[in-house]
């Protein structure tokens, strides 16, 4: 796993193709994670069609990794299967609850990050859509997703064709807590975030949106209360008819 | 990566200790791992004391390796340093909503499962605890965990003390779809858990606990229903009582 010193978001691919075979192998190796008392809570549903990659787009908001990627993978907390599994074996399943949701999004999640990394090892490219969570609803029409399934993370995958620089990480510093959880004072988010906020390229993406300071950013364009607060609601509202929520 | 096709959970660890060097590089190096907006929405709190440890234990149903693990990680979904990064910025932070306690527990878990790979890698055992969130707020008091942070996953970590047999897993066609999701018949149910039911453990474990059907087991003894309803109001609450839901 020397390749997790290197690794970036693949956002273009070439036109080779990733074999069945390849797909199939890393996704059969990504199995052997952990999962909640060995139930698998999770489904993947590979996208190859053009026609199905051009239905999903719009739920990502058209990002051209999607439609220009050899394959797209979505990863679904799943307690269908589980659930079917024990209404035919005479046993009654209580899963559909929020714990339940939360316990299969785990599984679903660990699974993915397996795969991601074992796919970079080999030399794939991955890019990591979290916009899987802000329209659900679209995706699961797409992909005709029954009740207890909810897709948690899409993965569109290819052989690279970039080599984009390297994005910087906070100190370790910053994301680890010792014993209990040392809380930040202003002058720990200083030092935290002074090497991110000195990046040239996030200067640049400073005065580019025309904002003071590069939260702003985040706040006032990417990742706004308004829209957050929106598909809050949303991911509420298919939690609910997933049958997760009451 | 070749590890992956020989992981087990490990459960008994040698006396030999973890070195901080070494638990710092492994996260570093997961902290590689795609992020949303590359903002790291998630924090670890490393457990090394044997008092701390102690005070963890019931929350994971006194679990021995609670307290026989060298090293104890609680991997956190946190929007707080986020947030307080804004607030310091003349910023207007809005992630006080379910959509980004999804964000954050999605960057913590991925982080968690790549740091989990390398530590396997690294020849180290560890053990998920999926019991994080099932009384999370025993570990919000015991951690000191602030609002907008909210525990996700926990792991044992240390050296192996002991060889399981692998855990069968489902054949792959089982959590594969195919361009959409592909229901799940009797026939196909049957199929798919025939392997797993078949097992002499398995049968075992049935028989143990006096049922009839292995999905039994879990609905009835594991995972019941009652425990699910409740450990679902109580994680509601945590999440309402964190700030991530209104």
């Amino acid at each position: 796993m020397k390749t997790i010193n290197t690794r970036r978001s693949i956002r273009k691919y070439t036109d080779a193709a990733v074999s069945d075979t390849l797909l199939r192998r890393l996704l059969s190796e990504a199995e052997r994670t952990q999962t909640m008392g060995n139930l698998q809570l999770y489904s993947v549903v590979v996208t190859r069609s053009d026609e199905q990659k051009r239905r999903l787009a719009p739920a990502h908001f058209n990002q051209p990794m999607v439609e220009g990627a050899p394959v797209v993978l979505t990863f679904c907390a799943d307690f269908r299967r589980t659930t079917l599994w024990a209404e035919n074996r005479n046993a009654d399943p209580g899963y559909d609850n929020m714990l339940s949701f939360q316990n299969a999004a785990t599984d679903a999640l660990l699974f993915c990050q397996t795969f991601c990394n074992l796919a970079e090892e080999e030399g794939l490219g991955c890019c990591f859509l979290g916009t899987t969570v802000y329209m659900p609803q679209m995706i699961i029409d797409v992909l005709q997703l029954p009740r207890l399934v909810v897709p948690v993370a899409t993965i569109t995958l290819g052989w690279p064709d970039e080599q984009p620089a390297l994005t910087d990480r906070l100190p370790l510093d910053a994301i680890m807590h010792e014993e209990t959880y040392c809380d930040y004072t202003p002058e720990r988010i200083d030092r935290f975030y002074a090497e991110k906020e000195a990046l040239e390229e996030n200067r640049e993406f400073v005065r580019l949106n025309g904002k003071q300071t590069l939260a702003q950013v985040f706040t006032d364009c990417r990742y706004t209360r308004r829209d957050n607060e929106a598909m809050s609601a949303g991911l509420i509202d298919v939690l609910k008819k997933q049958g997760f929520l009451r």
